[in-house]
């Protein structure tokens, strides 16, 4: 085979077979395909698109470019969850442990925050003593002991995606719709899910800003799954507004563990059981939606799902005192409050200006080598709908430097705006895509 | 400026300023840029295209990545020519001493063999000594005294052009109609000439194989000569059958002296014709077009542009006794005919297949680092429309390596085909561009 030949191939939009996907990424992964071979290519694709077929190849292709997990000697139907990523998203923090307490294997593999973006893993890292990075004997021995793992993602799996991701992001080919599927699918699919449950993130604070690219992404990867006889499903869900009230890393643990309790704000409880819904019925331990919410509230309710996270904390290193006072947690030092000028109706509280201010805070990363202060962030107190009285509070600010509050206030202060309509909250979920 | 941000603005189909394409190129030729980047960009460029404006500033840029010539303190009308390439092309070895004597200054810069394609280049050096690498200063003073230069291209001019070939070469990235301009042009306008006529070949043994792709290349290569305020014209020419009866090397030098001495083959003759008549008015050293075409013709008969020919061999050092006697030139050992099987009309002559049997056969070079051997090639004794009797030779082959010949012979074969109808030759010159 001829790179040059395949290249032009593809420029011209033609098809790329199962063979030439396979050795032009395992060549790639090898150092034998240069980089600026890979880049035409991803341009190309990027331009022309992939078929289905190509797609199953190239998921396949890039999975199979390092280990893949089997946790077939775990008994329990094993199902994640995957974000594409928001502000306030801290679903994954109180859902695992619900859908575990209620007998689901959930081996979750998260991410660092990216972009304006919260990561998962740096929220979990506000729990003292809390380690991540798990080897993969060690990832499979507290599966399946404890039937939840929340953990990173081994450099062995994938290895592929790290190294074609990383030339995306330099060469303008990040926003294509089969490089961003592939790029998922084949990492959850290293993992030996018996399913999946995606959360397509739409609106300003989501990477797709328009349903219908959401719809396209989310159907692509259904796909995938289905052409893995994996059944994945996907809810593309609201992200023009933070999710919850908690931005930042700390306080969203804190957030998460109010859930947990039976408490917390009503748009992330309802996600949370939304997904925790789905996963509970592709693992089949649920005959219907009625029945899967109220084993995840029974769940809440007795405090198992507490008790899961706590064992899950414990086993992973962390400090579990965090969890029953969540003052302990890290908080930074000052406060200051964004009140309402007039009275009205908040007709705008803006995820993309909140998210970019927080990473402007230190809630998260302007570039990979930065440490994210856990304790700064924002308690957004009113979202889209809500009426305000002249001086009510917000959002507030907790903050460390005086010179990363002004930066960030700005942001903040244009996300939210009042005015005198009415003015409806977008739906969390927009739809669902099987 | 941001390099990602450029090539996004590209893939969406924007456009780039001048600025931005300076800061490209030159980043590029600086290695700030690196190779994946550039490519990512050519591969958009190539799917989303360049317009004018782009393609001036692309060509522009190109143009002062290294020397631009200055041949002002010559006082005659500085005109060159450029070929596409094709087989048997040995036009500008005519061309360019009849042109010269009648008071053009041709500052002649040439290439290798490309492909299945001939280089003047490789031709001029089987002229025993001839040398074709001048330093920019010799080239200068050479053309001052004698009116005619022919050489190959200093590596200090368009230094950007051949480093974004050689990755176009391995990145799928060379059929863009406005790369190829920029390439060409770039190098053309740095020679400083006053006027640059074009031959745009199309047919089988040419890079263009249909005339619509030939005739967009040739007008955007007048119109970046019309954006600097160069004329440039363009004829697009035949090639689906060679050129002239000689396909190699030496044999098309002795068929270059043949035209200079009044006699050679028809279409040779008529095409060197047509171009230096362009060249002539471009100069405008000649009224119109029968007033060219008779001062071409009293140069060759009254024997000045052999001696200029000839001048020009000696200046470059090599030995003009070839010249006065072509029988001295290489010539490969063996001679095998092929000759008609039965009676009737040539069909085909094809152009590609004949031009892929003379690298096979040592005339061309496979890889760059083959040397060529300047004795090999074909004399073709048939063209479409001829009629052949049973027996008559069809093409005669120098080859010196029985299994060079092996691996030509059936190409050969293939090339001609034999008829019963009648067949009308193709024009020779297909469309004027200005």
């Amino acid at each position: 085979m001829n790179v040059v030949e395949l290249i032009e191939h593809k420029r011209d939009g033609g098809k790329l077979s199962a063979d030439e996907v396979r050795w032009l990424i395992a060549g790639f992964t090898a150092d034998t395909v240069p980089d600026y071979q890979m880049a035409a290519l991803l341009m190309a694709i990027l331009l022309k698109g992939l078929d289905g077929e190509e797609l199953a190849s190239w998921t396949d292709a890039m999975l199979h470019s390092g280990d893949v997990l089997d946790f077939s000697h775990v008994a329990a139907p094993k199902v994640d969850k995957h974000s594409t990523g928001g502000v306030g998203d801290k679903v994954s923090i109180p859902l695992a442990p619900i859908v575990a307490a209620c007998g689901v294997a959930v081996p979750m593999m998260s991410g660092r925050g990216l972009g304006h973006t919260g990561g998962t893993l740096d929220k979990l890292e506000s729990i003292p003593g809390f380690r991540t990075a798990l080897d993969p004997a060690e990832f499979t021995r507290l599966l399946a002991r404890t039937g939840l793992v929340l953990a990173g993602q081994s450099d062995r799996l994938v290895p592929a995606d790290r190294r074609i991701y990383a030339l995306r992001d330099v060469t303008g080919t990040v926003p294509s719709i089969p490089l961003i599927a592939s790029s998922i699918m084949s990492k959850k699919l290293a993992e030996g899910l018996d399913a999946l449950v995606l959360d397509v993130k739409v609106g300003s604070g989501a990477f797709m800003k328009d349903i219908a690219r959401s719809r396209e992404l989310a159907r692509t990867m259904v796909g995938i799954g289905a052409s893995y006889g994996t059944p994945v499903s996907a809810l593309i869900t609201d992200m023009s507004q933070p999710l919850g009230a908690a931005v930042g890393n700390a306080n969203e643990i804190a957030e998460s563990v109010e859930v947990l309790r039976g408490g917390g704000p009503s748009d992330l409880v309802e996600i949370t059981y939304r997904f925790g819904v789905e996963m509970l019925l592709m693992a089949g331990v649920a005959g219907d939606r009625a029945a899967a919410r109220v084993q995840m509230q029974r769940a809440v309710s007795d405090g198992r799902a507490f008790a899961k996270l706590e064992e899950v904390v414990v086993a992973q290193g962390g400090d579990p005192a965090v969890l029953h006072d969540t003052s302990l947690l890290a908080s930074a030092p000052e406060e200051t409050v964004v009140t309402a000028a007039r009275g009205g109706v908040v007709t705008r509280c803006d995820a993309l200006d909140l998210g970019v201010a927080a990473v402007r805070l230190g809630a998260g990363r302007a570039t990979k080598e930065e440490q994210i202060d856990p304790g700064v962030g924002f308690t957004v107190c009113a979202k889209v709908g809500d009426e305000v009285a002249p001086g009510d509070p917000l959002v507030r600010i907790r903050w460390r430097e005086q010179r990363r509050l002004a930066e960030a206030m700005p942001l903040v202060e244009r996300a939210l705006v009042i005015g005198d309509g009415p003015a409806t909250p977008p739906p969390l979920v927009h739809e669902e895509v099987r």
